[in-house]
């Protein structure tokens, strides 16, 4: 995939943040999907220090903007969204499931920019903080583990924001093997068992079209079934030079 | 989410994995979405040891089937899917982006086992670990940074395969202010602006109807009219008291 300019729109900010890991593996997450724009509020300074050898994520973190309270952090943004795992907390925003709060979100970074704010790893995002959004979002875990590794809530966040619906199953590229290919196949098999002395070979008038209907249950590709069926050649080849 | 019995036929497998961080994130994405059976193949012991204390994976590390081999951790499984970064490696095998793979393995564990493969953190898995694979699937990342985090790639896949494509954006419960209530808190902007001595109040006809379009594009729901209304009195009761 390739970055959108309309990423530059959104600015992931971390609140509180105590572990360096995290602040890494949220910068490094950002940086795989394209989004450029980290922010982090009042975090554990010895944390945003240590956190700068993120793997990969090294520029973005240099160029992360520090500031004292969300109010300054989100001043810019027209669209402020935070995220909470759901708790007990008696919520009094609009919450929205991860699947369709992205879609929001999307449709916001087109035009507008927008704040999505992760918590700290202890305590989430406080009251005071939520005050701020216009709307909560939760990734749909477990109601009996709810709460999410801040580093991987990030990166699956971005990854929603990044997925294409529309990505399709990717089918084979090789050109299925051909009946005439298959033919071949299933001849020389029954030629190697008629050779090996297989019990059933004669004990059975159906047996020829059990081994055929197999063969084609293989869905051999092209490239397979010539080399499947030099292997049996070989087999037949060494078997009959044994009599 | 409610965690699905088909999740009990995925098997996660971390093959070779070295940071026992990355385990424990593991198990813990694992737990946050519903799934819970984890093997690992050849983990740097001392790995394995700490990793028992992820947040609330302590259970599903504790029953964490441990294998010498690719071939005896997928021996039960009747597909197996290996996860890569795009990188330069030529792949002999099927290539899934996730949104789709997810869609097969979704599709497989209604009936049968699959075992998801993902390799070490330095290497990824290596061709003797992908030819146990019927296909491979990736993270779709930027080409410039492809290479994710361990902990954050098992978390993506998992909650990709929980995902619920039908979840709809929840509009605001609370009911709409109704015109009437709209009208007098308009009415009684107007007489705090007029008590207030506002310049433009009779400066322009077209005033009023610009206040009430105002009023009107705030989206108010019932409780906040209210709650608005009720400061608006008080300040045209103080206003005019002064006079």
């Amino acid at each position: 995939m390739a970055a959108l300019p309309e990423f530059d729109r959104l600015r992931v900010v971390l609140v509180d943040t105590r572990n360096p890991l995290n602040i890494g593996a949220a910068a490094r997450a950002m940086s795989n999907f394209g989004f450029r724009r980290l922010r982090v509020v009042n975090p554990y300074e010895v944390a945003f220090q240590s956190a700068r050898s993120a793997v990969g994520a090294a520029d973005l973190l240099a160029s992360a903007e520090k500031f004292g309270s969300v109010t300054e952090a989100v001043a810019d943004c027209s669209l402020v969204v935070g995220t909470v795992s759901v708790g007990p907390r008696d919520l009094q925003h609009t919450l929205q499931r991860l699947e369709a709060g992205a879609r929001l979100i999307r449709d916001h970074i087109a035009s507008g920019s927008c704040a999505l704010l992760f918590g700290s790893e202890k305590f989430g995002l406080s009251n005071r903080d939520l005050s701020h959004c216009h709307w909560l979002m939760h990734i749909p875990t477990r109601e009996a583990h709810a709460s999410m590794n801040l580093g991987q809530a990030v990166a699956i966040c971005l990854y929603e924001l990044i997925r294409d619906a529309a990505a399709a199953v990717k089918r084979q590229a090789k050109s299925p093997a051909s009946s005439a290919e298959m033919e071949r196949i299933t001849d020389t098999l029954l030629a190697a068992l008629r050779a090996s002395d297989y019990p059933k070979l004669n004990s059975s008038v159906s047996f020829h079209s059990a081994v055929r209907r197999m063969i084609r249950r293989f869905h051999m590709h092209t490239g397979d079934a010539e080399f499947f069926l030099g292997m049996l050649r070989q087999i037949v080849w060494k078997l009959e030079k044994k009599k």
